[in-house]
């Protein structure tokens, strides 16, 4: 396959958006392939990974890192397969991930890229073995720090990072109640994940109540993806010494005036409790740890991971949106399918 | 002394307030003293302390201790002097400290009663050496977990615990930057006690700004007494791996509508910090190792601190006010004074 005559596409980010992104925020943007430079790998992506932080990507605001130009290529988690290399370490159809963008093809330092194993799938690679299962492993693990028989809650229980947190709770012997938006993705975690309770939010009415019947212990552990009335219930039920893991605030993302912060905050006083942020590329040096347990889980059908596939590089803006109302269950990944 | 002839005055919890307290809140009654049952101990209160906390212990609300019940005598912590012992541990003339609550005389049992070391004042026990002090040095040390050349920032800066914390914080060789609501207590703050900084909040103008004038270097703890906006700003300007201790949330206490949560909490995911609450009631198992250099820092003039007293039991109830408009300087107390 000769470089000069693939032509990539590309969607870069054309305004910061205020409040749910449009379409319009992105273009579309095609050109020829340039090769790669000395010490840069070509990929060609197989699989876009969507993440709910992309949204804090695209905001003119301080964070754990710059945000996207206007005018770059969007940000993400990507793999794909080496079309053309000029670093040692890699050649022409090895797989590997790495943050390729919302691109057909990446061209990116070989140090940016990381081989995938020769067992793990694209899909495995982007989500239980990607940065999304590191996500739940060290943040329930590391910064939740779950002790046995404690009750771990997690809100954004269906998706993609809370799915994992449940079975990892239940895998260390915790009890595990999930929060999501749906009776079907209710019945996914009770019945499929094996989960003790979950609540679907939308339609528990009282979400004190719910929480309190789920978790008649209290709750140990709380790990919030969604900030906002989910976040100030769960702090209504902590324990003495509980721990709040703060990895998202996907209800919070679009919010178009200042977000609201957790009224019951001082609960955090009345238990002598914590409530602690974190960010996964901390945990590069330590992937390491995780992956072992976590692929042994996989290959045993100890951990379940549920994919939602979406077609076509095109449909990534639009794609991205499923995030934001909830409509998909598990990883949401977009294929990029073929020149 | 006859215990069948002394009087004993109480001020009683006589209704829920729903925002400030009111005068009418509590009700004053005078009564003849009852004397002490075996293991009980007569004290006539000398200074009662009043504390920021009182305010919560007035609402029926889950908290770390119950309410005081309606008709039941105010909660508070005093010091005063034994003046009939049925406890082998305590004789007539000894001076003790302990939850006396809002009374002439207390008869409590001897288990709830702490010795006041020869050397201390009633006034010490109520501050440095008593719960405020062990407040500040166990909330800042223990929870806040300063390290040299941090910077700490602590808001209530000229309070009771607030004035405390900026003391230990420079004796631990941080930079200390204390919040506090006046240009005196401000001045008092840099030139008497020796902090690098000092910030009026009600006529900084842009808070954001000032902390971050005042802390070039970031935040490194953050010790919270009072809540609302001053904790907003503060969160704004974190470092990575920062502390924030939450004490109370005095902008708060009297709040009629839900209180306003931290807007900026997730700046603790994107510093990777956390924000923790204590109560020091857990800590009094080690007080002893607070005490030893808590007095010899008091002894050789390297903590000060500043009282503001309040004569006369039947003026606690309006005094308790001045926690609230800020019109203290330093810890506030009663002077219970005689029959």
């Amino acid at each position: 396959m000769s470089t000069q005559n693939l032509h990539n596409l590309q969607v870069r980010l054309a305004a910061r958006p205020r409040g749910l992104p449009r379409e319009s925020d992105f273009e579309l943007v095609e050109e020829p392939c340039q090769p790669p430079a000395e010490g840069e790998v070509l990929v060609k992506v197989a699989y876009l990974s969507l993440d709910p932080a992309a949204r804090g990507w695209m905001d003119d605001r301080r964070s754990y890192i710059p945000p996207v130009a206007i005018g770059e290529v969007m940000r993400g988690l990507a793999a794909g397969e080496v079309v053309e290399s000029r670093h040692p370490r890699f050649q022409a159809g090895d797989r590997v991930t790495g943050a390729l963008g919302w691109q057909r093809f990446a061209r990116v330092a070989a140090r940016e890229l990381t081989a995938l194993p020769a067992t793990a799938s694209y899909l495995d690679a982007l989500g239980p073995l990607g940065m999304v299962g590191m996500t739940a492993y060290f943040g329930l693990l590391d910064v939740g720090r779950p002790q046995e028989n404690d009750t771990v809650l997690v809100s954004g229980g269906a998706g993609a990072v809370g799915s994992l947190v449940g079975q990892i709770a239940k895998l260390h012997g915790c009890r595990a109640v999930g929060i999501a938006g749906s009776d079907d993705k209710c019945r996914w975690l009770t019945e499929e994940l094996g989960l003790d309770g979950a609540i679907n939010y939308k339609t528990a009415g009282d979400l004190d109540a719910a929480i309190r019947d789920a978790c008649p212990d209290g709750v140990d552990v709380y790990f919030d993806n969604v900030g906002g009335a989910v976040l100030d219930a769960a702090l209504r039920r902590i324990n003495r010494g509980a721990r709040v893991v703060i990895c998202g605030a996907i209800s919070q993302y679009n919010a178009t005036e200042p977000i609201a912060g957790p009224s019951n905050y001082l609960m955090l006083l009345v238990q002598r409790a914590r409530m602690e942020g974190f960010v996964v590329l901390d945990y590069v040096p330590r992937f390491a740890e995780a992956l072992g347990p976590m692929a042994r889980w996989l290959a045993e059908g100890k951990l379940k991971a549920r994919f939602d596939v979406v077609d076509g590089l095109e449909n990534a803006p639009r794609a991205l949106l499923k995030l934001f109302d909830g409509s998909n269950t598990g990883k949401l990944v977009v294929r990029v399918g073929e020149e």
